[in-house]
């Protein structure tokens, strides 16, 4: 079966009645933590300047950028409720493949729920499709994929949000393959641009562009009938030459997979923080005067976040320097420990000069120790490993529900966060779902 | 130097009065066919349901489709303008890398213009600019990029038009860098849609995305620091492992090897519908029975265009044997002739029977020999070869008009053509190009 017939079919038969109980709560937790990524991110300079622009481009169209005034044209809410969701990487990852899922989907389809009207759980289905493509898709492509240079989740985002609101739509299998072809036609997405500004633009046009996707499949314009597999589709020019397969979709669910970040920074800095966290339970660590601090873990830790001196608040979010400085002189870290001011603090700055790192080849992802050394000679340490305790997420509604209230906090009253939070929780029941975007907040 | 600088110095530096009369004469031949192959794709059922679409989602903007009553958003004028022009593969062909250069760049060009004064030379250097950078960036990653599958017009197209919007908004070299980071994020484009309507939403993004980058550049959003030399930049990503150079930028103009067709189809079948057209001239041609046509010509022709059943006019634009049926029953080729009406007529369904291919491995793109054989046993034969006539394009101004007012007389009185044609060859001499776009076409 080609990946374009995987995919139509799977589309186009998924019904919300089919969809497993722990897939749905899934979901569920998947939307609540992107409502709560999305208001903190809304409120950047950078998401303020990309609203404020292309609302100036095309006008008000009746669509919500969340936590903010505008009211946008669809495709501009899509782009921007996109890019804010993912715009301090604190949103969720796909693990098996580093996508951050929800993003693309979810705000495709709040732009398309404002455009009509859809149910809680034409909404839900419609969310699982996208996050199930997309990330079987990811699959087929990973590892080489990223490891050449591809944002994977921007590459395959605009697939899934594509499908998603292909689904929403009642798209037929025929319409289905055209918009998989207008969606090969606009993804995009580079490594190199993780950290600026580039990147929340190639995120944004993830959602935007599949829901232009999934409009004008609708419309009736078509694709190529190979738009995947063909000998210059997407899954060969954006892939390796090995054949992807997609047999899995429908029968494996890959939103199960899907973790919620703890803290808004690289996901390789989880246990450094939990240790540092430990750390600060010691009996007298106020007052510790440190001399240093030794960071031991695997390779992948350091490859990726051995960052001394960063630059500003992005590059913070993968300095492993600085998550350990912030986190024993602040506490749990949230948006603001990863802020240009948080990075520019003298405290701060001086204690990540204090870090020293090390690897161990035997040392996992998530594995790591902790020791710091105070002025006196004594040594205290933290060792973090994954027989221990979970480091890598969130995993109850609990705990999402507290991100969410913590991201929103500055944002909306107890009252108002209270009433969002019920109301998404319970999304199944909703009839009308773009109405929520109206919520006064 | 790196591709980035290279690119932010000859952007920033370039002046109208530094360029080359020939250049400039170029630049206005482009310019002109732009407008003619623009007006003919606005009257497709594609370009239509794009342009109602773009406008149903963002509204009115005060930006023009070209050929179209839809007044549309800035962006979406970009989108559309390039679209169009490009929808029949009609326009230009830069010869060394197959790009068709002016869609992307004259298509954003023209949105920014109706958004902000910009005069004649200002727009013509900023034009020059657009086609420069594509094409040099084309040639760096040529051939492998479009072997691999990529839409190399889309691909390049994106950064053409970003630093050619970013001079006419007289961006510093540090906001041209953020420009090609957003341009980065963005660029897509499969060779798998050609034929089909996905591949007018790419070309369409193309000039669209350019301009949101420029915009987004000067409004202070950055990028990386080497979107295109960089370990996972634009260059290695999109291209293969040798280092590619652009250090002829600024300093060998590609605009003077851009080139202008004369048929709307596949660059291969032009000296396939010179033979025919030829052929016609026989003295009593149009009594011939014709019983069989035979092709000889090289590998690239029968590669491409070997196509005898056609299904569509899309596919009939690389479909030798449809070419070479409707140029000896229809004379000269247009629009008309690479329609679906033209596939189906039955008269020319039974001549594309007739026709045979054979190849010749010493036969070049621009050498072909048609030969016709008659009931009666008869045969009459034409053979096109480079040394005989120039058979690649339309090489000066006066058979450029004569292709504009072919493809315009349908939407425009003589008098509007003559006055738009006048206003374009002596667009140096305009105060305010914008205003162009309102002609009373």
């Amino acid at each position: 079966m080609t990946a374009e017939t995987a995919i139509t079919r799977f589309v186009a038969g998924l019904r919300y009645e089919a969809l497993p109980d722990t897939v749905i709560a899934m979901a569920k937790r998947s939307l609540v933590n992107f409502f709560a990524v999305a208001f903190a991110g809304s409120d950047t300079a950078a998401i303020a300047t990309l609203s404020r622009q292309l609302q100036a481009l095309s006008g008000a169209g009746g669509c919500t950028a969340i936590g903010r005034g505008e009211s946008l044209a669809p495709l501009d809410a899509a782009f921007i409720n996109c890019a804010s969701a993912n715009v301090f990487d604190f949103d969720d990852t796909h693990l098996p493949t580093i996508i951050h899922p929800t993003a693309p989907v979810a705000a495709a389809l709040l732009a398309l729920a404002e455009m009509q009207p859809l149910d809680g759980r034409a909404f839900l289905a419609a969310l699982v499709v996208g996050m199930e493509v997309e990330c079987h898709l990811g699959l087929a492509l990973h590892p080489h994929h990223y490891r050449r240079g591809w944002h994977i989740t921007s590459t395959c985002g605009v697939f899934g949000a594509a499908m998603a609101c292909g689904h929403a739509l009642g798209l037929d299998a025929g319409r289905l393959l055209a918009a998989l072809g207008h969606a090969s036609a606009q993804s995009s997405g580079l490594v190199e641009t993780l950290g600026t500004d580039s990147k929340s633009i190639g995120m944004g046009n993830a959602a935007r562009n599949g829901l232009l996707a999934a409009l004008l499949a609708r419309d009736g314009l078509i694709g190529p009938e190979q738009p995947l597999s063909g000998e210059r589709g997407f899954l060969a020019v954006y892939g390796d030459p090995s054949t992807p397969s997609l047999a899995n979709l429908g029968l494996r669910w890959e939103t199960l997979n899907n973790t919620f970040k703890p803290y808004p920074c690289g996901i390789v800095l989880n246990p450094v923080i939990d240790a540092c966290l430990e750390l600060r339970q010691q009996p007298g660590f106020a007052t510790y005067d440190i001399a240093s601090v030794a960071v031991t873990g695997g390779a992948l830790l350091r490859e990726r976040a051995d960052r001394p001196q960063p630059a500003n608040g992005r590059e913070a979010q993968v300095s492993l320097q600085h998550a350990v400085a912030v986190t024993l002189l602040r506490g749990r870290p949230s948006v603001a420990e990863f802020s240009d001011a948080a990075v520019a603090a003298t405290d701060v700055a001086a204690l990540r000069q204090k870090v020293r790192t090390a690897t161990k080849i035997d040392r996992t992802i998530d594995s790591v120790t902790v020791e710091i050394t105070i002025r006196d000679g004594q040594k205290f340490t933290v060792d973090i490993n994954p027989e221990a305790r979970a480091t890598l997420g969130l995993t109850s509604n609990a705990e999402i529900s507290e991100k969410f209230i913590t991201l929103t906090s500055s944002q909306a009253t107890p009252t108002m966060q209270y009433q969002l939070l019920k109301t998404l929780w319970s999304i199944e029941t909703r009839t009308v779902v773009g109405s929520l975007m109206h919520f006064p907040i």
